[in-house]
């Protein structure tokens, strides 16, 4: 006896949540929720597809996980709290190993951030998986990547590249899912900076999750607020799990690597010395790459002069 | 020079909407929405996959129609307003002209119902369409699909069946995309029951859409309600589009075809007179199928006489 599409739902997807604020979770037309009063609604959605977001024979788990941590990063992009999720699962056919998997990857990173699933769709297709997050931010204290002005730092969060390394060695075979490597563990299970996020209201005058490359998104950022930026390629942090890399391909993994799910921000100068206490505090580093400026686009210098860098971010229809 | 992601969302999904409520719309990390205060937040996610929802060739504006309309359904069936919508396209390549149709068609239905496009993520995968909509409905006055109590009327809206007269006319190759049939129409283009779900508000005791067949369906609610249901097979709305087929032909279509975005919902007898009125005054007919019943599941009678169907509901995964 095939496992049923609503069985599928009733065994692995409907965990109990003890927020207060569902009235009617999975199992009817649609979701009840109660939102926070006062509160802007912050709604993000991503699809992960097979052979395009993760490479055929991804562990469920991590899938499980990366559909959810991708939109979670939108949230802490904004500032926002998250607080329910919505699931549309296609897959070719419901293997109960697989399932259980990925309902322990995405159940176990809902659960850290207080998140409820609260509905969703299963159907029979190629396996490609839509997560939709929806959280809480104070209207007035949403990050947008559209505040930043000349002279405001430009910061970026932990140290990005590390997941695109593991990428490049899983598709390479120099490493296998299995690998204890701390690259492929990266890439597999980034954590979404949602402490982080909250902690900029009120100060970031922009910000958005890196998610295309930091060269890319900082272009998306400066042209969203209508100035330009200029980093040091000197400032770029370099993390330890790349330092068996030569200088420059460490630097295009930090400059072109999305899936580290790290926040790029702008602050004012006199903001960034609190910040990044807060942000230690929480045990994230930070690192200012250089400022805004009046103008247009993303200049790069090293040691002072202008630097060509090709390339911006991934762009899924391009050729 | 192939679209990009970006000028794709650019050119066909960044249509202004004139809702007040709408902080930051496509173009950010996540969408900014001011939700009703004191209204309940009303959440559906649902996925088509071509060759399983829709068949390979169907008009992009009738796919753009039909990914909205089946989640707009589901708002209909809880009594919900909608507001929102957020768009995951997954598609081979960015077709212009595909692309063009699609946008007319989600966009045409969105505008007659004031729901505004927030959001959405494009990828290049297999043609794969996930819409979430939200919307909104007094905490207290939302349909769900458990509070059918014996006695209560069963009443199915319009003549379900005929979407799947025109899905079987385009499968077996009697009719055309392009063909002025009723039915084929019906299936490329019926409209949620919005406003029928709305006046349900405070009469219904329980309520669904027919997605997945009558008779599947009044059992999911009967299941939900915990009580049993009873039908009169001599009731059934026939439609006019469907007198050419046989009588055990139209019943079939009836009672397990979906896609016509009906509404199934309970009321205690004394409200049906004006339910019915209401309903006639927005061009909505009701049928009284019967009655639930102490118990469970279903029957079908015949003149009185106890009636064996077959089959159930649609279901993704069984065999």
């Amino acid at each position: 006896m095939p496992l049923g599409e609503f069985d599928v739902i009733a065994r692995y997807f409907s965990r109990s949540s003890t927020r207060g604020d569902v009235l009617l979770g999975v199992g009817d037309d649609a979701a009840l929720l109660m939102p926070a009063p006062g509160h802007a609604l912050v709604a993000a959605t991503d699809t992960l597809v097979e052979g395009r977001h993760f490479l055929p024979g991804t562990p469920a788990d991590a899938i499980g996980h990366q559909a959810l941590a991708v939109n979670l990063s939108d949230l802490a992009a904004m500032g926002a709290e998250p607080a329910w999720a919505l699931l549309s699962l296609s897959m070719p056919h419901a293997d109960e190993s697989w399932l259980a998997d990925f309902a322990d990857g995405l159940y176990g990173l809902a659960e850290r951030h207080g998140v409820a699933l609260v509905g969703g769709d299963t159907v029979s297709g190629p396996l490609v998986v839509t997560i939709e997050v929806l959280g809480f931010v104070p209207p007035n204290a949403a990050l947008r990547r559209s505040g930043a002005r000349a002279g405001d730092l430009i910061i970026v969060s932990g140290a990005p590249g590390v997941a695109a390394a593991g990428l490049e060695e899983l598709q390479s075979g120099r490493a296998t899912f299995e690998s204890k490597d701390a690259r492929v563990r990266r890439f597999l299970r980034a954590e979404p900076r949602l402490a982080l996020g909250r902690a900029l209201r009120g100060f970031a005058t922009a910000a958005m999750d890196v998610s295309d490359g930091l060269l890319g998104d900082l272009d998306k950022l400066a042209r969203s607020s209508g100035v330009g930026a200029c980093i040091d390629l000197e400032r770029l942090p370099l993390a330890p799990e790349l330092e068996a890399y030569p200088l420059t391909e460490q630097e295009r993994l930090v400059l072109h690597g999305g899936d580290d799910y790290e926040l790029l921000f702008t602050l004012p100068a006199d903001h960034f010395g609190y910040i990044e206490h807060l942000a230690k505090a929480g045990g994230c580093s930070l690192r200012c790459l250089g400022s805004m400026v009046r103008g247009e686009g993303v200049e790069c210098r090293r040691d002072g002069a202008h630097v060509n860098i090709a390339g911006t971010g991934y762009d899924h229809f391009a050729s």
